[in-house]
């Protein structure tokens, strides 16, 4: 099953000066999109200790269907239009898991 | 809670000679930890799908106390040494969560 999951890292440097605005929004956006999406499994963002405007968001899909679905979902086309000018630069990179272990599910 | 999570993410360049040696060791590794150390949350270890010799790990342990018990684990220990020789690079970036949502756990 692990070989159908589309899985990538998204990192993004925020305007430092609406960093808190952003957070809000890109919570709300996740939030939303595992609630409410089957194929959404995991969004993880994180921000580096050295450099808090610096995201990193992991994201784990049922496939790439799901993926696709989600970019079209309102709650992330309303996300896309509210930060665009909070986001200097955003680099996705499409990965292919090697192990994913946790806890609960995707063991 | 998730103000005391230990979040980071470990990214690795791989001598591309011994990938597959380097994939099948940090599967083994991931997999013990998780399944025998309470704290380790999830270990997520994902490939670039345009240079799959850089290896990226997302790390979630339930504290500090339990990443530094992960360091000193006998699976660890034995990983490190095995991989050592395989192991270009290795960058640590400590994170702090934004929002961890997940289908199951550590929504």
């Amino acid at each position: 099953m692990a070989s159908q999951l589309h899985v990538q890292v998204a990192t993004l440097e925020i305007d430092p000066s609406r960093l808190a605005e952003y957070r809000a929004a890109v919570a709300e956006q996740i939030e939303a999109a595992v609630r409410a999406e089957p194929g959404v499994l995991a969004l993880y963002a994180v921000a580096d200790v050295s450099n808090p405007a610096r995201i990193t968001v992991f994201e784990i899909y049922q496939d790439r269907q799901a993926y696709e679905a989600h970019l079209k979902a309102a709650h992330f086309l309303a996300y896309k239009a509210k930060v665009e000018p909070m986001v200097k630069s955003l680099t996705l990179t499409p990965v292919t898991p090697v192990v994913l272990a946790s806890k609960a599910y995707l063991g």
